[in-house]
């Protein structure tokens, strides 16, 4: 796999520039640019420009809507209800999360349902903005059918990750980004692109083999986590997410690269609540349960007992300073997309 | 393992009495020995009878206080926070969900943080409570240390578990209540007690050496679903549950059956809202959900694709018409206790 050098601003620019010239408004492209961009920096690959040439693909083929009418309809003074009227899901999801932080921030708790929104890369990053000031938070998305049900045959719930964030009393937040299959669906789409393996037990063909290769592994089916345990938590996060939302659900959300025919619809669920509501020294307290848990004796080659994020973190402030490396192949896309 | 047969009724009666002996109210004795016998009725031996004598053990020792004085504190319409004064854990928890309960109805939403409480028996339990009344229920408790964090080499995690529940437009509710480790630790326990084996790979011996001698096991680690997946659900679920209220965390929860220096001062959260508040069909959609993944494909020798709670529910029914099967063992503990 060939790579090329690209510098962040400049590349923020051109996917910018791009969005736009697919219809986005700047201030969307903007949102839906650094989102992309961060899922670089974080090295989540397959949550960033490996996907830029699809967005576009969707919106020309008029499956995501890049003038969208977001309605919010709120239904408390802690609850609102989003219809993203089809909108590329990054900025669904950049309302969402604002308007769950707001919530929380008068009554203490903020609860925002999304329908008719599309993948929206890291929940992770949503849960962040959240963190940052000082709420907890939970939050939910479906995606297309890439895990079997337990006992079922054939996929049909989406790699459905549950995430969680809290902040930590330092710079580097607690941020668990989990999806229920052993592998990223990303990942498995970025070594079919690249013609890299994938690791064993986490994939089966559609023949229902085992198998390492990617690309085998996307006509097929993933393995959640945990068997029945991953199943059911599956199925909690596409109720969560799509069946209370008014999303699609049931495996009815359809592959953003391969199904062109109709919005993906998916639903995100956000939770968020101040971290101090129930012990003003909540950051004392969660410094104290992460300190004594990183003081735990540790298995041999283990330097570090690391919380959930913090070697993301680590990735970011590390990219975020050097140029950032895209495959040959994005960088032709970039091109394309741009001219 | 001998068994002998037992009325519901008589037994019931008898957890009272017995309850009572030991200083709890008649309410509190009632609300206890209702979520002991519920547990042997859907066939979780290790959250029943089997813990019976251990809570008497820890009023007798005061570490379980049967007098609480339970402080209720309103933060909001929607939200409270109760210091259960070191009751019974399934006093706390009762009052926890009713509280819910009444948020979500009046508000839409509700969320109630306990602190001072210790075990409570099947998360489930309570979370059925609140699905019977249309609220979508999520349910988060800690517990004494079973599963070692990710990287390190000594046990803190409890098995901690998610518990989530929602009506389903049928009788049979929707409850998912799995623990983060491979197997319950009351599991184990009843197996020890019963000088039975456990299945291969699910605990390491205090060596770290794999073991299927429940004892071993119960002096040794448990291991977590999904490695650094399941570790760090774990430790979302110490955090929700003893962080944020109040609680012990970070492996400071007691064992009740060995360590009787002081109370658990377990912590729970509860968060309740209305299953139909996005969405005025929801018993519709939730149904078509249902049905729509119990229409796949099934693996071979399957014959249902069942969802979480169904088959409790299942075993619930038919144990309700007969007789309970208690280990002689278990008999002999309701004899001593109740003379």
């Amino acid at each position: 796999m060939e790579k090329v050098k690209v510098q962040t601003s400049i590349l923020k620019k051109q996917v910018v520039r791009i969005f736009q010239k697919f219809g986005l408004s700047k201030d969307h492209a903007s949102i839906s640019a650094n989102a992309l961009i961060n899922a670089e920096l974080v090295g989540a690959y397959g949550h960033g420009l490996s996907r830029l040439k699809m967005y576009c693909d969707r919106i020309s083929r008029k499956v995501i809507n890049p003038k969208p009418k977001i309605k919010i309809k709120r239904i408390s003074q802690s609850v609102s209800h989003i219809d993203a009227n089809n909108s590329i899901g990054f900025v669904a999801a950049d309302l969402g999360i604002k308007t769950a932080i707001k919530h929380a921030k008068k009554t203490g708790i903020g609860m925002v349902a999304i329908k008719g929104s599309g993948h929206y890369g890291l929940s992770g990053y949503y849960a962040e903005q959240s963190v940052k000031k000082n709420l907890i938070t939970m939050i939910y998305t479906n995606a297309p059918p890439a895990i079997a049900p337990h006992g079922a045959l054939k996929s049909l719930f989406g790699t459905n990750p549950i995430c969680f964030g809290t902040p930590t009393g330092s710079k580097i937040p607690f941020i668990l980004d989990t999806s229920i299959s052993m592998i990223n669906r990303g990942k498995i789409r970025v070594a079919a692109r690249n013609n890299q393996k994938i690791p064993k037990g986490v994939a089966l063909d559609k023949f229902g083999k085992p198998t390492i290769d990617a690309k085998k592994a996307l006509e097929g089916v993933q393995l959640p986590i945990a068997g029945f345990r991953g199943s059911g938590l599956a199925w909690m996060v596409d109720i969560l997410s799509g069946v209370i939302t008014g999303g699609n659900h049931a495996g009815r959300v359809k592959d953003p690269f391969d199904d062109f025919t109709g919005p993906q619809n998916i639903g995100h669920l956000f939770i968020t609540f101040k971290a101090n509501l129930f012990q003003k020294n909540y950051n004392q307290r969660i410094k104290d349960n992460i300190q004594t848990i990183k003081k735990l004796p540790k298995i041999k080659g283990v330097k570090e007992i690391t919380y959930p994020g913090q070697n993301k973190y680590y990735r970011y402030k590390k990219n975020l300073k050097k140029e950032i490396f895209i495959p040959d192949i994005i960088k032709k896309d970039l091109e394309i997309l741009i001219s």
